[in-house]
């Protein structure tokens, strides 16, 4: 590994802005380590854990789609069995690779992920009490040539004379959050591999692993195979002189019946190859995969190594919770880093992922945009079941798109009561926001195709549904939208939130837009999809009447503020440092129906400010003046805030402040800044929107991007350090390459 | 007193059924023991104490318009100073004259409150340890002749020889709810008489306090002043023989500013008159007064003493409780018998206490609505400030009509965090609820100048507020009323409660049937109200358009039940005793936001069913279906509760469980069942609805007596030991006598 080293924080450094890497092991970040040090592919996730690491140590390996529902409360990914899993036996004592080499050797130990190609590395000198001295390597990926595979090459080196047992195979004790899915595994000891199977609880998923590996260097004095518990291991002894290697290449393959009807030929086939071909050709196989995606994604950044690398620690973990594979599959809050938000989407995906990919890799957003067509069903049937028409998407959204937000979820951790949070019910942003990326993915790509297939009945759907919730105030000849809950999650109940009203607007508008286009140009769609969805004239005609008399705040001509929802300027005014002093508890949560900042004017996040990045139409001194109004007021709970806080500073052209919130939002994993735990449940893993959003951060805030009519435009608001920033965008289905510098940006000749 | 008693509960027994008494003085009903035996008449109430009890007993005297903030939060009435106290000391030693006779004097104690004209006697007999033995006479009545005087006369005889000290004048030590409103006493001895004035802390109003006596049967050995701390007092010492009678005839006399411009000149008048006139005099000329009152409201039932006794207790308290001196005061939820509920009008007054004056003392009924007449000013200045058009009336309304119930008031006791409660702001059914009881006013009376003068006025001002508060839903073609809280106060921020679109409806149309006449009969009145009001023909043709469609949840056509609100029948069913067990304190608050009963169909109190009360146009299987339904699941949180089940309970023919639910409600304070805390609150005293409600049981309920368009009908369904039933109603400006048996109900010559 090379000499030079940036650090990041107290825990992470970098070599190259290609890497993360760990100098010490801390064992009271292992939480937030092991979802850091991630590998995946979009099909699965891999926790950058140990080798021996079990159950205590949060080890996973999360399947896409193997949605299932263990504890009758909580649906989420299920978790494979642990196929990496080897431990080691020095001179007949248990060596756990994870502890930190003695003192003249501090320096041997490392961990590194490489960001060019997910490939982690750990390497450790491991000393026993007895003087017995061995180093220890391990690497591993996800294969995105084969997106089933995990190889995984371990390297032993003995220092000392010693003997040395290896107990490597499948190791079933792994983390579950709630409720164990694979509760009757089969585990199996076959003559050259070992398999796992069994049946999700209430999905009846079958999920198939198999384990295969190799010995090189030395030869095993002894094999046998121990199959206890949850476990199913083959155990070597060898007798090692010192400068003895042996070097292990193991395989895991994963399949469920989500993939389809035989997961285990798939998997099975899959440990062939792989065995055949060997773990360096498999990685071989799987560089090019990574080039081609860091080729559409990656920003260059010129003269700061320390953005370069929070940067591409984002862009790469926005990669692989990315089910680039699918067009079934949503983007969960958490990726496929653990279990928390159920492998889900929330409305994260279409503000602070898509954006990324319909700008970068379009074919990936038109995957993920038709997932929301595939659910279109789990929508209209939520919206029923409340009494509403149309489409009224999901809060957490799973495999069938039925809304998966329990009623009651977070406690009160005071009197240990459930809260009944109404995200599933009055949090109705959610399908306004997924016709915004629709409709900008439409205007990037230029792809009608797609807004022909699925788009129009998406946005039709959701224009009903708006029409359904709103209210007419007759003695105000307007439209209002009643009892909401805004992004700023803390005030639940509000009226008018700016935020929705404005989304919903471009909705219907979006929506009449369609139709006309429609109407004009493919007459027999218009007819066949009015048919199919029984839309008539009077639809659009309520549509175009909405569009046209919706209340939206608009900024008070004397201050510019816009207010976040009809009351809000009447709440105790007071500060998070003041709420926090309120708090009985520290784990207390902040919002409805009771909590500290209910009745105040302290938002969770950006909510005004949120409106902004997304519509235009707002002058700077607008943006100015509730920025410098609303920015100390939030309390950034949650992990979307500190992105569009930046976005908006930088558009301001306080470029410090923007530099901060860049930081702030890039380190919210790196540092586990952002609590673990919410109201007695568990939130912690990687913050796939806040990674999503570093490429908005950048795009949108400090190269102030903007796209209009086809207009593509820059101001570019550099930070200090940074000398140039290139870039790719995918416009019309061309690529572009582009160099921004202090002065300007330009498009390159590629 | 006469030997014959009638057990009414463990505390109290009857004699004549005219009567309420007590024979063991119980220490722990310190607080119900002071309100029952409350002797008041409109202007002031002064609490059933004894002479020698202070502050720590709740000695209290409330004087109707002295309404004070004095903590910077509360506003209530104000407490005079006590200038009935007196205390003793016999061998110098304090005698504590609440102390219960040793065991073979038993029979000697006794406390009785005269019903007939509210005299409140108290006897004992006492003995100090050392043997020396007296009985003890006080009676005392609040004047109904002099509203401002309370007489009270005080007897000693010595049954042993003994020094006996007698201390009497003014005691500043009272009761005061929140906060001390008059900090300032002064306090003055004079020749003839003592003194008390002070101003109130924030409405800064002179409330004065004169004290006289005289004293007979022995000549003091010594007589002298003392003033010290809060009180001034004379102190006479006697030195008496076995069967030697002292009687000391004392006066208390209280004014304040809000009657007129010098108190302290009313208030000296009224003591010297009373004082020239003496004791007798002053009873004598008090109780045709009384006899008045009776000769109107009472209600004669045969055959159940335990019946009479509970209901004319009731009456008592709902006539004393009543302004009827006054058009600008209104009735207290707790009348004059604490500073609970901030001696305000609720819509207890309207829908509890009204009634039963409309039918029998129409006049006071007018002066009780032309109060909302003169508040309508806070009303209009509440819907403004809420946004709303029109008059919102007060929840809780006091003086000026401006909302005084304060957004946090009961106190989460789990966590000591305030509650924020919409009874301010979602209760918008006060509004309807005047509607109704000035619309059963006109009805009753036929007096058609109230409507013209005052009546018209309140009731467009609450159609347009209703106007004003609908959502027009465009894809139901229905008017809604949103974000409600109902009667049932444990369900705040629902949708179409059925009691209050009813209500509203009535409203709307009532308004138009006035519009309506004041055009065709009284055009120039009609363009004189148009014009104040800034009332247009679109106005009206809303209110016709609104009444025509707004929507009222139906009987389902195969349960009959109507849905409380939208939704409530999807709440988890379960039941009060259920709840109770879920409860981690006693004392927590079951609503709003996160109470026990919130996320449950478990009612506070009659809802869909105290519509019923009021709405006669539901058959007779909807009534039985939706008592069914609801009374299982209604926990009676409120004293309002019983009564409305007593009446359905007899409508529907269920005699027993009715004469319970009347056993129930009449005995509220007699058995103080009712809560004297809520969520940290205190909420204790006369439940001067339940009082009025008494009435309504009878006439509505077991006499079945409907009164639709100038017809009175009755369809008597008597409990089994009620033989006859005679009583008064007022119809048209007339007085009628009636007789109900079990067979029917006949009008009696007078």
């Amino acid at each position: 590994m090379s000499c030079f080293s940036l650090k990041i924080n107290d825990r992470y450094y970098t070599t190259t802005g290609w890497d993360i890497c760990e100098k010490t092991f801390t064992p009271e970040h292992l939480i937030s380590r092991g979802s850091n040090f991630l590998t995946g592919n979009g099909y699965l996730g891999y926790r950058g854990t140990f080798p021996d690491w079990r159950r205590d140590q949060y080890v996973g390996c999360f399947v896409s789609g193997t949605y299932d529902n263990a504890d009758g409360k909580w649906t989420e990914l299920s978790n494979a069995p642990n196929a990496l899993y080897t431990n080691l036996e020095v001179n007949g004592k248990s060596l756990p690779l994870s502890t930190n080499p003695p003192a003249p050797f501090k320096h041997k130990y490392y961990s590194r992920l490489n960001l060019q190609n997910g490939l982690l590395e750990m390497q450790n000198y491991c000393k026993t009490e007895e003087g017995a001295a061995l180093e220890i390597r391990a690497e591993r990926f996800a294969s995105y040539d084969d997106l089933h595979i995990i190889p995984m090459r371990f390297q032993v080196k003995a220092l000392s004379a010693l003997e040395l047992t290896v107990s490597t195979g499948i190791d079933g004790n792994v983390w579950d959050l709630n409720g164990i899915h694979i509760p009757d595994l089969q585990l199996q000891a076959h003559l050259n591999f070992i398999s796992a199977k069994g049946r999700t609880v209430q999905s009846g998923l079958t999920l198939v692993v198999y384990e295969g590996h190799s010995i090189s260097g030395v030869e095993p004095q002894q094999a046998e195979t121990v199959s206890q518990g949850q476990t199913a291991l083959r155990k070597y002894t060898f007798s090692l002189k010192p400068g003895d290697e042996i070097m292990i290449d193991k395989l895991m393959t994963v399949c469920s019946s989500f993939d389809g009807n035989n997961p285990e030929a798939t998997a099975f086939k899959s440990l062939e190859q792989a065995l055949d071909k060997g773990y360096e050709c498999l990685l071989e196989e799987h560089q090019p995969h990574w080039n081609k995606i860091w080729k559409n994604i990656d920003i260059k950044i010129t003269g700061d190594l320390f953005s370069q690398a929070l940067l591409r620690f984002n862009l790469y973990h926005a990669i692989i919770c990315a089910p680039l594979h699918s067009d079934s599959l949503p983007i969960g809050a958490r990726g496929l880093s653990c279990q928390a938000y159920q492998g889900a989407a929330f409305w994260d995906q279409e503000i602070y992922n898509l954006p990324m990919l319909t700008w970068t890799m379009p074919d990936a957003a038109r995957r993920i945009l038709t997932y929301r067509y595939k659910t279109l069903g789990g929508a209209l049937r939520k919206a029923k079941a409340l009494g509403y028409s149309g489409a009224f998407y999901a809060w957490v959204s799973g495999m069938t798109g039925d809304e998966l937000c329990p009623s009651f979820f977070f406690e009160d951790v005071l009197t240990g009561r459930k809260i009944r949070n109404h995200f599933n019910d009055w949090q109705i942003h959610i399908s306004p926001d997924i016709v915004y990326a629709i409709w900008q993915y439409y205007q990037v790509t230029g792809d009608w195709s797609f807004i022909e297939e699925y788009g129009a009945e998406i946005i039709f759907e959701v224009a009903r549904f708006l029409h359904s919730h709103a209210f007419y105030k007759k003695d105000r000849d307007r439209f209002e939208l009643i009892r909401l809950l805004g992004p700023d999650e803390y005030h639940e109940n509000v009226d008018n939130n700016a935020y929705t009203n404005y989304l919903a607007k471009f909705s219907l508008r979006t929506a009449l837009v369609i139709e006309e286009k429609l109407k004009k140009e493919m007459p027999s769609s218009h007819e066949q999809l009015s048919e199919k969805l029984k839309l008539t004239e009077t639809d659009f005609a309520n549509w175009r009447e909405m569009a046209a008399k919706i209340y939206l705040p608009q900024p008070d001509p004397s201050t510019g503020l816009i207010e976040q929802f009809d009351g809000y300027f009447t709440l105790e005014d007071t500060t998070p440092a003041d709420l926090q002093k309120r708090l009985l508890d520290k784990n207390e949560y902040w919002g409805w129906p009771n909590g500290v900042a209910v009745h105040t004017q302290v938002t969770k996040q950006a909510d005004v400010l949120q409106l902004f990045v997304l519509n235009n139409c707002f002058s700077l001194n607008t943006l100015e003046a509730n920025y410098r109004y609303y920015e100390p007021r939030c309390q950034h709970g949650s992990s979307l805030s500190a992105s569009v806080h930046a976005i908006i500073a930088a558009r301001t052209g306080r470029i410090e402040e923007a530099f901060n919130y860049f930081k702030h939002s890039c380190l919210v994993d790196l540092s586990a800044t952002a609590k673990a735990e919410s109201g007695g449940t568990f939130i912690g893993g990687i913050h796939t929107a806040a990674c999503g959003a570093a490429w908005q951060i950048v795009m949108l805030g400090f190269l102030g991007m903007e796209y209009n009519k086809g207009r593509l435009t820059f101001k570019p608001n550099l930070p200090e350090a940074w000398q140039e920033v290139t870039f790719k965008l995918c416009i019309g289905g061309r690529q572009k390459a582009f160099k921004a510098t202090r002065t300007g940006v330009e498009e390159l000749n590629q």
